[in-house]
């Protein structure tokens, strides 16, 4: 079991068979100590690949993309939900549905900071249905760049996003794959 | 003329009298070295004072929030523009207006996560009209909590958030503050 199974184990809580609560340490508030060891753990698993910068979407992601860009010594880049009045560039624009937020979320990147020399890794706190993972693809994409990978803090297994983006080609590493829960016992099964 | 003044002067954009578009490095696009030199100076202008814990909302203030709770080794935590349906705690409540956004937000904390022994360093990429940052210090003060500092990277002092943040009796730090701004020539006036 590796270290985020076992904080998972420890300070996670199991509110449905599809819910899991990790605000204590990743979403809300945020163990800057455990930051540090996934983006360590990423920096590991992709470190055969070339990457010019990081995306992400906000914004919790955001913690562990700037602690993974930091080692990396790449920018990061985060997708954002909505407009800003102090941006006028033209941006790449993508649609993804949150199932926590019960909504679909126009997200976009300004087209300044993504090109089509980019070798992007796309890195997000948690994988479910792969939404917002597949709509930064599709940004990507628009950029004419290309997807280094995709690194993942928690992805639950159960659901079909991590399926979804191996199965259009994607390399995903997820450090902690949830293979099932169980709300009524608080127990977590994982992918070995 | 420090490092921040220097790239602000390099890369940012003057929009309006008001308005700065910095989101090549600070709030879109991320320079990942200058979020530790940024961190860094924070952590050197607060050396002297007890910090158990950083506040900030989300955003783009993580990105700064999280480089500094790595180098100080205290957890993070970032005030919700929004309810999840993954939180069941009972939250801290405050409102802020944005004036970029032009709306009023409702920002939350979970209660778990700041507790009345805490010192909080309240962290945040900008400050203007102090909407936001008063709005922390509102939710600090509800948790019986004590506000440590505010650590900002650019202040835009020719609005009043400064002032009213100051004259409330914190103790208010920027790397960067902004004296006046000119659209047309694109000048920038730096406080000393």
């Amino acid at each position: 079991m590796n270290f985020l199974e076992e904080k998972i184990l420890k300070e996670g809580r199991i509110l449905s068979n599809d819910l899991l609560k990790v605000d204590s340490f990743l979403n809300h508030q945020i163990d800057t100590r455990l930051m540090r060891e996934i983006a360590d753990e990423l920096r590991s698993r992709f470190h055969c690949t070339t990457v010019t910068k990081i995306l992400t979407i906000e914004a919790s992601g955001i913690a562990i993309a700037v602690m993974l860009g930091s080692i990396l010594d790449v920018p990061v880049v985060f997708a954002k939900k909505s407009e800003s009045v102090n941006s006028t560039d033209e941006k790449y624009v993508s649609y993804a549905y949150s199932f926590t937020r019960l909504k679909t979320f126009q997200i976009n990147v300004s087209r300044p900071y993504l090109s089509s020399s980019d070798k992007v890794l796309i890195v997000d706190d948690f994988l479910a249905r792969g939404e917002a993972a597949l709509a930064l693809t599709d940004i990507v994409a628009q950029a004419g760049a290309e997807v280094a990978g995709i690194g993942i803090a928690i992805e639950k297994g159960q659901q079909e996003g991590g399926r979804r983006l191996r199965s259009a080609g994607f390399r995903v590493e997820s450090i902690a794959i949830i293979e099932e829960m169980d709300a009524e016992s608080q127990t977590v099964k994982f992918r070995n």
